[in-house]
């Protein structure tokens, strides 16, 4: 089959690979219907070192399962299903907890001997605990909206529950990425009323007022924090969702999270120390976040994408067929493209 | 009066200074009864750059009030009172919503025109926010253990309630100074039936056990993080209350926390940067706590002191008179003592 390998920074190629095939009782092969490109992939994109064999590449997909293993009760040939971009038996103590990017037995696309979701079929470890049935037929318009429950939406939604955004809470999130969108996105949901997007692409954030943000600061560094101040009378938002992964972007959510207040992050941070001295302690500051457990959330927010109360979905700007994949990189490298939905 | 000032590290003497007078309508004047040296007063005692006028000390006190000004409603002269390690309005919105460290009126003993609680005699602003009335005779037996709400009780109570300590949840408290040992207390009295406490000193550790803690780690680094790993099959605690303050106890708490789980640190931090990348990200972990709010605090532990249920002034094995404040600090930074009472 088919499948998008990364060889080194900037150089993905679309490669024959052997077809994937059950190797446990608890497999399921999935043939990919839909599949996407993340803003996290562009971290290895910029920074991986060349590499010989490549590695597979995409840990978000739909599609129709083609065979299960005997040992595979909750789906069948033939059904729709959508894959959590981590694995897991969600039958763990973490994973009964909703920890399930720390499943006992779970682990993550492209490692091992598993694969990735830019490819044309996926051996899908795990597979009771891992996929989820689609109530659609697979060319259902909800297709894409749906995607996002393998990723991007429950992320945001992670970024949103983890600081525990509610009515009386105000918001600030940073990031204009398809992730930074949907943190918009699920802080409204959750009745967050007043919420602050910090991103500078005006087409993005435009996005973002569509799915709830109040006020859009485009001004980054000193000059975004005072202007987030003085939006909030001077005294930072009570919650922050950074949705970026980069340094600034955690020195940007100290300065406009109010005292008391949580800082959540659900972009993989590109570095390891920060200030984390009287800055964060002096002002009773909490921050958490992490790999969002997406298996956990695809039952509470599926039913709002069916019923078309929300449509996350929007994040996708541009199509492409799998033997595009290298462009689709680019594209979204050089914020040509949002988000690159990928049809195998 | 005679009170105490730091003029460097390791210089502490006890000084004449000018009597304390009301200079608010809203101030009291409180004549302190019993005061003590908190582990906190040792940072500068370490490190304090040499300073001709010094700096007054104390932030712990209780004491008779000697005068209210005309605005203060709820203490009056003959008051015996506890007063917290921070003043305030207790009426701003920081303050209703539990966060008084962060009062939009308040401040900070030892700081601008308000001395210290190592004195004879304290000027309390804002005395209706800060002061509570301690319904014993200022002879009561109660009184080491009243006085352990002015902020090492708090304090310990503070990092278990920031980690929401309750009865699912194993703890390591990491520190057997005087606010270590009262973590143990407080995450004991919040139901806790788990408890490892890391430390190094027997007698301190006994009290430990005394007030909760089921297992002792003598134990440092990464020997220290295997030991606790091993009581916790593998998996660490659920939650981490870090009461040194130092970054190995930082890097300690990461090593010995489960995943998903909440670093609570009420050490004031002595550093600034700290490992917060995937180590801290990939496990999904929280990072929490502050100065406490111990105003907060004081009407919800006092009846348990009252009535015998806990007694927290088992930390002071110590007592000397305000004379001797120098060999306080001395014993002390010489670990002769836990936590060393002033009777003035």
């Amino acid at each position: 089959m088919r499948a998008t390998f990364m060889y080194g920074a900037g150089d993905v190629r679309v490669v024959d690979v052997p077809d994937p095939k059950l190797k446990q009782s608890t497999d399921a092969l999935v043939r990919v219907v839909q599949a996407c490109i993340c803003g996290s992939d562009l971290h290895p994109y910029h920074r991986m070192r060349a590499k010989a064999d490549g590695t597979s590449m995409g840990h978000e997909f739909l599609g129709v399962v083609e065979e299960a293993g005997v040992d595979v009760a909750t789906v069948k040939a033939g059904d729709l299903v959508v894959a959590p971009f981590a694995w897991q038996d969600n039958t763990c103590d973490f994973c009964r907890e909703g920890l399930q990017t720390s499943c006992r037995h779970g682990g993550f696309w492209n490692s091992g001997d598993v694969g990735g979701g830019q490819a044309e079929a996926v051996r899908v470890p795990l597979a009771d605990g891992t996929l989820v049935k689609l109530p659609v037929a697979p060319d259902s318009a909800l297709l894409p909206s749906l995607l996002t429950l393998s990723d991007v939406y429950g992320t945001g939604h992670h970024a949103a529950v983890r600081a525990q955004v509610n009515p009386r809470t105000t918001v600030t999130v940073i990031g204009d990425g398809a992730v930074g969108l949907l943190a918009v996105l699920s802080a409204r949901r959750l009745g967050a009323e007043r919420i602050i997007l910090m991103g500078r692409h005006k087409s993005r954030t435009d996005l973002g007022r569509d799915f709830g943000a109040t006020d859009v600061v485009a001004e980054r560094g000193e000059e975004g924090i005072a202007m987030v101040r003085e939006l909030t009378g001077g005294d930072g938002t009570h919650t922050v969702l950074e949705c970026v992964g980069h340094l600034p972007a955690y020195e940007q959510a100290l300065g406009v999270v109010r005292a008391g207040g949580v800082i959540s992050r659900v972009g993989v941070p590109q570095y390891s120390d920060g200030d984390i001295g009287w800055k964060l302690f002096g002002r009773n500051l909490t921050l958490t976040g992490g790999p969002a457990p997406v298996r956990h959330y695809i039952e509470e927010l599926m039913p709002d994408i069916l019923d078309g109360t929300v449509e996350p979905g929007k994040v996708f700007d541009r199509t492409i067929g799998l033997a595009d994949t290298p462009d689709g990189y680019r594209a979204m490298d050089q914020r040509e493209a949002l988000k690159v939905l990928v049809r195998p």
